[in-house]
Formats: C-alpha cells, structure tokens, sequence
C-alpha cells in the first residue's frame, strides 16, 4: 500500500500486554524451572524435557548444516570481527594536576544473548550479539531460544563457535526473567542483548531495572534518499526486503525526483505499507530521515558521501548502491540496531555494549589547589564529612 | 551501627511508589504545562509563575555566588574537562574485503539534566552530567531543578558556563515526564541523566521506553579495602563521608587486618550501617568487591596497582589514600556512577553517555564472495527479497 508523505511512528506500546508479561516475570522469578517448564508449555506447547541443550545434541544438529551456509557462515564471522576488532575502545590513561585518572574498559561476566524462534530461525542474529561479545572478552555466553522441535544447524554451529556455555530451549517472557534472575538451572546474567516480539520486549523493559539491556527492539525501519542516479528496481527491492520483517516495518522513501518517486512506486509489491515522500532537496531529505530516526538509513544518491556528515540520527547508513540489506548479513556492523526513535540516543550493538568503563584515580600526590577547591565545594553543598575526608589527606 | 560480614544488598524498589509515579507520568503527558503547575504545588507546595526560570534572575542569582566557590567551580571544571576530553573516542574507518565501514561518534541533540533540589543543592551533579555533555558537543542542554524560594548560586552560575538553554524549576517524576515527553513550555529531550529520588528514579524507569537514561540511581555504596597500611582514622571518614548520603548508603570495609577492622570499628559514629568483613587475603577482598560491584571502591593499600586490573565490577576506583571524596567533586571522572549492582554491566557517566554510535557502510565495490555469503545466509533464513536485494546489485 503507497502512502504519500511522511509517516506518524507508530512506537510500539506494551500497555496491552505490561500485566501479563508482569505475572510471567513475577512467576519465573518466585517458581524458577518450575515456572519455566509449565509456562512454555502453556504458551509455546511444548513440553520440555530439560532446560538445557545437551552438547551432544547440538554437536549432532551443527553437524546437519550444510557445506555451503558454514562457509558463508565462516566468511561473514570474519567481516563482522574485522568491523567490531576495529571499533574496540582501547583503555585510556592520563592526568592533570598531579591527579592520575583514566577509564578501563572492562568486559562482563555474564551475558544472555535471546535468539528468536518460532516459526524462522536467526542464526544470523545470535553472530550479531555475539561476536561483539566475543571481541569484547565476556567470560560467559548464554543463549535462550524457543527450539520447537529440532535446534536449527546453524544456530548450533554458531553457538559452537561462540563457545556458547548454554542453550536453554525457553523463549518468550519467562526466558527474559530466567536470564534476568537465574533459577536453578538458568544462570543469572549481566545484560541480555537481541531482539525479540512484544512480549519479550516488554519483559525487557520490566527487569531493565535490575540487569543490562540493549534496548528495546521493535519492527524494523528504513529510510531511503535516492536521487536519480539510483536504479529504481533496487530501491522497490531494498523497501520490500526490510518489509520481510512484518507489516509493522516503517518503510519509506523520500526523494528529490518525481520520477524515481513513480518508478519505484510502480515496482512496490506486497502488503506493506510504504510512504513516499518528495523533498526539495537531498539536504531537505536528511532533515526529514534525522526526524524519523531511523534504524536503517540508505543514502542512494551521487552525494552520499557530501550528505554522511549531515545524518545526525540513524542506526546504521548504507552509501550509495550499498544494499541495506547488507548490513543485516554480511557487511560488518551490527544488524542489532536502535528503533522506535532509540538512534535520537544510541547506536546499533557493538563491542561497547559488552565493555563497561571503570574510572580510576590516583590523586595520592594532587595538588594542593585541587584538593581545597574540592573541599569548599563540598561545605558549600553541606557536606562537611566530604570535606574532612578530603582534607585529612592533603593538609 | 557496625555489622561484621558481607551485605546482603538492599535493591531499590520502586514497587511501592510505581502506581502513583505512573499516575503522574500519564498527567504530565495528558495535560501538559497545566498538569506541572498543578503537581508541583500539590507535590512540593511551589506555586510557579513560569515554568522556565527567567535569564536575568539567573544572572542575577549568579552574581550572589562567592568568589571561592566560583574559583573552585572553574578549577574543577577544567580538570573535569581534562578527563572527558581524553577519553572522548574518535570516530573510526577501516575496511575489508573491499567494503568500506565505520562508526561515526555523533553528539545527541538534546538532553536534559535532572538536579536534585529540596533541602540541599547540588551544583556539583549539574557539572558532572553537563561538563561530559558539552565535550561531546550536545546541541542543546536543559536543566529540571525543583527551586523552593531562589535558585541556589552555584547552579546558576554552572547553568551559565554550561550554557543551558532552559532551566524549568520543576522536580520529581512531573519534570521526568516532561522532559520525556514534552510540553506547551518543555523541550522534549533524547535523553535524561541525573540522580534524584525513588519518585525520579522509578519516572526515569517508567520513560526509559521512549527516551534515553543514564541509569537507575540509587542509594551511594562505598566499599574500602584496607590494608595494615591504611590510616584508620582516613577510612573512617572516608566511610562516614558516604553516609552523609543518607542512611541507605552501602558502606562496607574490608581488610586483611583485625586491627585496621578494630581501629576503624572505634572510630566510626553516625546513624549508617558500617559492614566490617576480614578478608584472608587483599586477592580475596577484591573478589568480594567485584561480588558487591559497588559504586565506589576505595584499595586503601600499597598493593593497590597490583590490585586494580583484578576489579572487574565497580563504577569509580580510587588508588591509595585518595579519598573517593575527590571524586564526588574535583578528580576528573565522573560522580553519576552505576549503584543498585548496575556496575555489572556498566560505568559512571561519560562523554559516550552523550554520543551514539552511527555505523556506515560503503559496498558499492564488495567483493562477489562476501554479497553471495550474505545471500545464502538470508535464503537460509528465508528472507528471499533480502536475498534478492543484495543480488541484484552484484550479479
């Protein structure tokens, strides 16, 4: 269905479903396992046997994974470590007033990576969360994901090049809050990182308050800003991939050129809905992309270079012919990237969301000045003890 | 009070307050500027005229501010400014197999800092969230401040030097709202950061859906260990300077030494609860520490370089006898620091708080292999048009 002119965001609300995915929360975290087993039979109908994956078993079912897809597999695990090696923050010192400080970047203990299941599979979502992980040295990875029936092969040879310490077979809520607070067999962990459907989002958001998230996920969206140098065919194909995802994806096209506005229009199949939009000018067309936020930006035009500077919210941009799709697979960023309007505040996943900065200081030598100008700041907000442990040193 | 042993951590929870806070919320968001005047004189017995605090009285209030304190608050200022200015990341390019990617460290817009008010002031937490802000080169700044009577000096003359565009002179979880969601008078923000009360922090929760956070800002936490090397009569008020805090503070000492346990014992006085544990060896109370992922973490002894890359989980540590004071005021990072066992997962707030990180990618020259890997991963996964996309650009 073509829309003309820029589309309202729909955010994604989780009013309707926030009660019960309450009682789920509440319920795994009171029952553990038991809560675990019954709600996946409740909810997902099945009955599991044991809430971990046996080794062998997902040996057996890697083994299954034909030639081909491990190869592409192998080439795609090297281009996203290239990507995330290269963005990898060194640990910084420095000083000033004879004050030594600086940030370590430290890796997490834990991290629950959730893989969506169901009727697909995402292998290529579980590399997106955990090579980052990988790279950024966390010591243990685990994997919650809904396995109706058999664990799919190249989730299994992922999980295996990952070293992946767990699968628990549990999807939906109830895996959220078993990672969240651990219970017998699941461990508790530091953050849960990937995406999910609105159930899992907003269990998400209720123990956001107790364990790290990436954020909160919802349907896709892409932007694009094509000039008439950009070939209309690609353009209607990169608009339809991305509305693979759902109905709810935010698909839309702005250009500068009536007639690459109609020839894309004419190619658009399929139930989506997509917005179509005419800007004056391709400066015109980033303002309008930096309100939307969106988690993919295309920039198709013969100045995607000139235009980059000026993208001030995006997850991630593609330049010139550049596929968006790309980025889902192969290209090197993260495919796990911010929605509903989060690129206004964060980026796509990354080595960073698996690091955390501890800061130091060694000020066992500062200066004199540093030391008063601390204390008297410290009286001026009442805080006398602040003062008197400061000056105790420096006296 | 003294207790011998490790804590068990009291987590803040919001569940008692969470229904009213949500009220609030969902008032400021229906009603807009109407709702703020009405909560604030209901709430905190403030009858506003305006909702944004007028330059002159700024200025003027300003002017009220002694020198001392003004030379202190540029002193340290500009050693907050060294340490942000260090760890500030570049933005970084590389490559391979002839796709182009990258990440570009984009400032936010626009942010609004929340400034705990009431009884006391706290011109130094208006620095810590703004000075990283500004390095980063946040567009446009916005200060919540619940002001009974006049605006205190200090934070107007930081307001000044910071160059905030608006302080709205309204507190609690009503200018949370506000500033999540805008009103007639109040600029919507991308993001929030600051600390504040169980009321603010359970608001900052309930946003953080639709806007970015810091954190979840509870009580302080302090842990120091000490060695036979550490001055007893130091870490004292290096423990009761936390407490000032407030009576939930988490202030525990460890150490290999009975008689440091036993002089500190002696020293300490207040209302707070001081958590006393021997440690068999300083390797060991580190271990117990990163358990605890405290807040601040004192090594109050001569082993404290050997100690530090053994910390894994703490927001801020201070090396030898520097008081963890300095860094609630002048030592360079940051006082906004990860509580509630958030410094599992993350640090204090920095310049990246600030930044997002945009991922770009140029495959315009892509080598045939990497395209076709990311086909047959999509055609695996069954995204055809995906598949079809990438394709049709490569063929």
């Amino acid at each position: 269905m073509i829309k003309r002119g820029l589309p309202t965001r729909r955010v994604q609300s989780f009013s309707e479903v926030l009660n019960k995915v309450n009682e789920i929360v509440g319920r795994v975290k009171r029952e553990g396992d038991l809560a675990l087993m019954e709600l996946t039979y409740e909810l997902d109908k099945v009955k599991l046997e044991s809430l971990i994956l046996d080794e062998e078993v997902i040996e057996a079912r890697s083994g299954l994974l034909p030639r081909e897809v491990r190869s592409s597999i192998d080439l795609i695990w090297e281009q996203l470590t290239s990507f995330h090696e290269l963005i990898k923050p060194p640990s910084l010192g420095g000083g000033n007033r004879n004050v030594e400080y600086g940030i370590l970047w430290r890796p997490l203990d834990r991290v629950g990576i959730y893989v969506p299941g169901g009727k697909r599979s995402y292998p290529s979502t579980l590399m997106m969360a955990g090579i980052p992980a990988v790279i950024a040295g966390v010591g243990e990875i685990y994997v919650a994901t809904p396995v109706k029936g058999d664990l799919d092969p190249a989730t299994a040879y992922i999980s295996k090049k990952l070293k992946v310490k767990r699968i628990y077979p549990v999807g939906g809520a109830q895996a959220i809050a078993a990672l969240a607070y651990g219970t017998e067999t699941v461990q508790r962990v530091d953050k849960i990182v990937g995406p999910g459907n609105v159930y899992v989002q907003a269990a998400k958001f209720i123990v956001s308050g107790d364990v790290g998230i990436d954020g909160i996920e919802g349907p896709t969206e892409l932007v694009v800003i094509a000039d008439e140098t950009a070939d209309p065919k690609s353009v209607a194909l990169d608009l339809m991939a991305q509305g693979e995802h759902g109905n709810s994806s935010l698909l839309v096209l702005i250009s500068n050129s009536d007639e690459v506005l109609e020839k894309v229009s004419g190619l658009l199949q399929g139930d989506n809905e997509f917005y179509l939009v005419k800007a004056n000018t391709l400066d015109e067309a980033v303002e309008m992309a930096n309100g939307i936020a969106p988690e993919h930006l295309s920039l198709y035009t013969s100045r995607a270079r000139e235009l980059l500077p000026k993208v001030r919210n995006a997850g991630a941009v593609t330049l010139g012919k550049t596929p968006p799709a790309l980025i889902d697979y192969s290209a090197g960023p993260d495919h796990i990237l911010p929605t509903n309007g989060w690129a206004r505040f964060r980026g796509g996943v990354t080595v960073y969301d698996f690091l955390k900065a501890i800061s130091y200081v060694n000020a066992v030598d500062a200066d004199k000045e540093l030391a008063e100008s601390a204390r008297t700041l410290a009286e001026y907000e009442g805080f006398s003890i602040h003062g008197r442990s400061i000056g105790v040193r420096y006296e």
